[in-house]
């Protein structure tokens, strides 16, 4: 039997793996999880939740007061990720409301607004929130870029067509590979997992 | 001493007058109810209210929600009111994120997002929530119209400019008097002043 040591206390695991619930209502979400943390001996077990989030501009305090209530219905070691893309030239649209946004304007709606706009520069933030029993950790990651002209790609969801990391030419949906070692996703989820320290 | 019966119970009143609070913290939309309501009777007090309004496409469960955080807070007889504009070639954006959606995009994202649309109706919607100690009512009002090319007139606050009622050729921002007597918050705040049944 081995065990990993969580900030909020002891998680004993059988065979050497960890198993967390991830509580979102998307799939898409949940496969880049499990991708990021098999390698790092964490299970992620898909939680479906469907929750009506409080509307705040700040990622952080969306998913802090989601995995409080995800946790009343799991009562598992749990966590949420909420993220969003913030563009420079338009304060920070649509930030926390880029998931309702793109269901209502789609990629095209964001291209026009950016019509015309010299600087298309953007950043896509993450913010894992994880539920341990006790207490609440919260893991940030954050992928600077910009908005390409065109959407380029059909790999990965959401604004991925639309997303080209710095320093790279390709958008997210035209390489998957890419997205998944850069995204701000991948990176809070790693600072997720740094945050387990391995015993036996 | 004069009484008026609203659905919740009876509320005595001093001179003919009665007062009820307002919970917002927007005072254009105070002086918009106080006016509204003054020939009826009802005197509008404005009560200062920062909410974190819950994530939802339904104004009435914003509305509904927020007006239970503001009893709680003054307890006495409250309103809160909600509105957006819906526009329908773009899905109903920005409807309930209205306000905020206006802070990010300004006017001219709005009609940026237009741009080369032939569609250009939307509509404004309000809706009232009164909590009178013992229970909520809601009072809605709709205001069809279309969405201007270019934003006109200078009265009037958020998306006035922009916004031509149905059957008219002036912005809101250009004629509010027309306003006045023909908007989404007018017609529910009417539609409220009709539930007190006045007696003597």
């Amino acid at each position: 039997m081995s065990f990993l040591i969580s900030s909020g206390g002891l998680i004993i695991t059988i065979g050497d793996l960890l198993e967390i619930l991830f509580a979102t209502g998307n799939r898409n979400k949940v496969e880049e999880a499990v991708q990021a943390l098999k390698p790092r001996g964490i299970t992620v077990k898909h939680f479906p939740f469907e929750h009506n989030e409080i509307r705040s501009d700040s990622l952080e305090e969306i998913a802090r007061e989601a995995v409080g209530v995800a946790y009343l219905k799991c009562r598992k070691p749990v966590f949420v990720e909420d993220s969003g893309l913030f563009i420079d030239s338009l304060g920070g649209f649509p930030g926390a409301y880029s998931a309702w946004t793109l269901s209502k304007l789609g990629l095209a709606g964001i291209l026009r607004l950016l019509h015309g706009v010299e600087g298309r520069s953007a950043r896509f933030e993450a913010c894992v929130a994880y539920h341990d029993g006790t207490q609440v950790s919260v893991f940030k990651g954050v992928c600077k870029g910009a908005i390409s002209i065109e959407p380029r790609g059909s790999s990965g969801f959401g604004y991925d067509p639309i997303f080209v990391p710095e320093g790279r030419s390709q958008t997210f949906a035209e390489n998957i590979t890419l997205k998944n070692k850069l995204s701000h996703r991948y990176i809070s989820l790693l600072e997720f997992s740094k945050s387990f320290v391995s015993g036996s």
